[in-house]
């Protein structure tokens, strides 16, 4: 049973998290016997045969189409922008939520081409609330991570529920969920989370963002090590989301957390919403099985934390947007691979000579 | 006017190449300056941007969606096959075009998720004609390279036509071609063009193919040094193919042409595709404004052709199958990248703080 009235805020996400089951809706080696008699030499498929097998681990063998796919956008504002540390001021948050609101943002374009639905929530943008956007506000803006915690726990954890509540909503009639997110400064706050979660160095995981100079890339630094210093060590990822995360990435989390709980493949994007995705693996590490890279973003800790979850992005396009822009792009590929499975002949079926010379 | 009846063979084709004419329906630095204009920072969409340029430069801005989308798939059989240079026999070429035919091959399950058609032609394999395809044979296979040249030059310049007729024939409904093959010993052939077109020693650019042991390819590499070297010094691309190349190869080569007379994209593959595409901008230089290339093969060979064409891949999946399976998964974000070009809000429309701070 969810508990969310507990002393401890957060036991009852906690306790959801705990009951994520590792992927075992197949057995790994019978699938990987079935991707031995496909009608093709063994292994030319490369990577599509580890998403296959990973497909089938989530959805059984075959894996079903992933014909319903939604990118969710979570945008919510940062007080660390107060800091200067983007090449934009906070107001772009909201007029990006307005502008994919009317289906203009770069994401809607994609997830189009790619057959994917956009959903987005304000769960933290400032000022009034945006037309046509669900609006599931947890506060309006983070705190400046600068100067003191950005989150409270009750608020980290309000924002991990609606990531989770809007999967479980939409689970039954969505085959896949792709993570995507919009708000100013929100690269300091993954840079700080990636820091803290890796051990990695301020500067090895601090980029320059939506574009900054030398010098503002050396405040932004700044402002990371010293956030960090301020975590302290601890082993509660809540604890360090509160210190120095945001209301998006918290709810980002949740949507991980509750794809895994619903047994669903979640695609993730670039540096924000891999930071997420590495942070809901730390809270319930079975997650991973239904976490799907898509691509190496130019942000240098986005491969500290592909590296830290083990997972090998499909493209490398020099993107550096977020939205869940790299996301979408890869779910055709993933559906791909689960495709191989269901609909490919094997060397049987098509009488093809499989013994090699 | 096509003149093919004239005393060298090829010239209706080395006319029609030298008339392919760059890419130029908008002008790079307005579509550069649309580019900087959309919502988003600059830069911040990394190779979809470069992707969008070169569609408008092709289509116009903003490009036509590249709604209908065509995989041809060539097929051919390769007398070097009788060296023992491929893992699989060669009736396997003939096995595989039935199951494209029947829908259950790679290609087919990819392409169908990809939103792509397969148009599979039988250009020279060999015993009888294959039920439900296409047959447009030059020859039944090729003669073994190892021992004499592989075609004539009057089935080069035959193969290169069957490509050049099939885009013709099919440019008026297809939004964008995509290169697709199947045939055993093909990527021996593949390496034999490389070498010679990029000087690269032959050891750079063999490998294992569909899966050879150490022994077999050090006498593949063997058979191709030796094939090389029958080459001579030549600046025909012709006489090129006719010494090492393949059927399915020279009309691959017409397939690139015939786009690039059409004015439509061409979506390159892996190592064997990309040796037809380097041989057609070999032909014709202005070709290459028409080529994109998807993914980068686990054959070594590939690396040297996509740089010796100077193109990035947008995938690297450790894809060695063929038969178009990796230009079939670009073709959704080769797509999306055009679309940002039709779809996507300006600062101005969005109403964006597009001033940097």
């Amino acid at each position: 049973v969810l508990t969310s009235n507990l002393a401890d805020p957060g036991l009852d996400v906690l306790e959801a998290a705990a009951r994520i089951r590792s992927a075992r809706m197949a057995d790994a080696g019978a699938v990987l016997a079935h991707l031995e008699q496909l009608c093709k030499p063994p292994g030319s498929l490369g990577m599509l045969e580890q998403l296959a097998l990973r497909l089938a681990l989530i959805y059984g063998d075959p894996p079903r189409p992933l014909q319903n796919r939604l990118v969710v956008v979570l945008a919510a504002d940062h007080g660390v922008a107060a800091q200067g540390v983007s090449a934009y001021p906070q107001e772009v948050t909201r007029q990006m939520c307005a502008t994919c609101a009317a289906g203009k943002a770069a994401i809607n374009v994609i997830a189009s081409v790619c057959g994917a639905e956009v959903l987005l929530v304000d769960v933290g943008v400032i000022g009034d609330e945006i037309r046509e956007v669900l609006t599931r506000r947890v506060r309006a803006g983070s705190r400046n991570l600068a100067v003191e915690p950005a989150l409270t726990r009750d608020e980290v954890v309000h924002a991990i529920r609606i990531g989770m509540d809007i999967v479980r909503e939409r689970a039954g009639s969505v085959d896949v969920f792709a993570l995507g997110e919009m708000g100013i400064g929100n690269t300091t706050a993954a840079a700080a989370l990636t820091a803290v979660f890796t051990g990695a160095p301020a500067e090895a995981v601090t980029g320059t963002g939506t574009g900054i100079s030398s010098a503002t890339l050396k405040l932004k630094q700044e402002v990371i090590r010293q956030a960090v210093a301020r975590v302290g060590l601890t082993a509660d990822p809540l604890h360090v989301l509160a210190h120095v995360g945001g209301i998006e990435i918290a709810a980002l989390v949740g949507v991980v957390l509750g794809a895994a709980v619903a047994g669903r493949a979640v695609v993730t994007d670039g540096f924000i919403a891999t930071a997420a995705s590495l942070t809901a693996v730390r809270i319930a590490p079975t997650a991973r099985d239904y976490l799907f890279a898509s691509h190496r973003s130019t942000e240098p800790g986005h491969c500290v934390q592909l590296e830290a979850l083990g997972l090998e992005p499909l493209m490398s396009l020099g993107l550096r947007l977020g939205e869940g822009t790299g996301a979408a792009l890869a779910l055709p590929i993933i559906d791909s691979a689960g495709a191989l499975l269901r609909e490919m002949a094997t060397f049987e079926d098509a009488g093809v000579s499989g013994k090699l010379i």
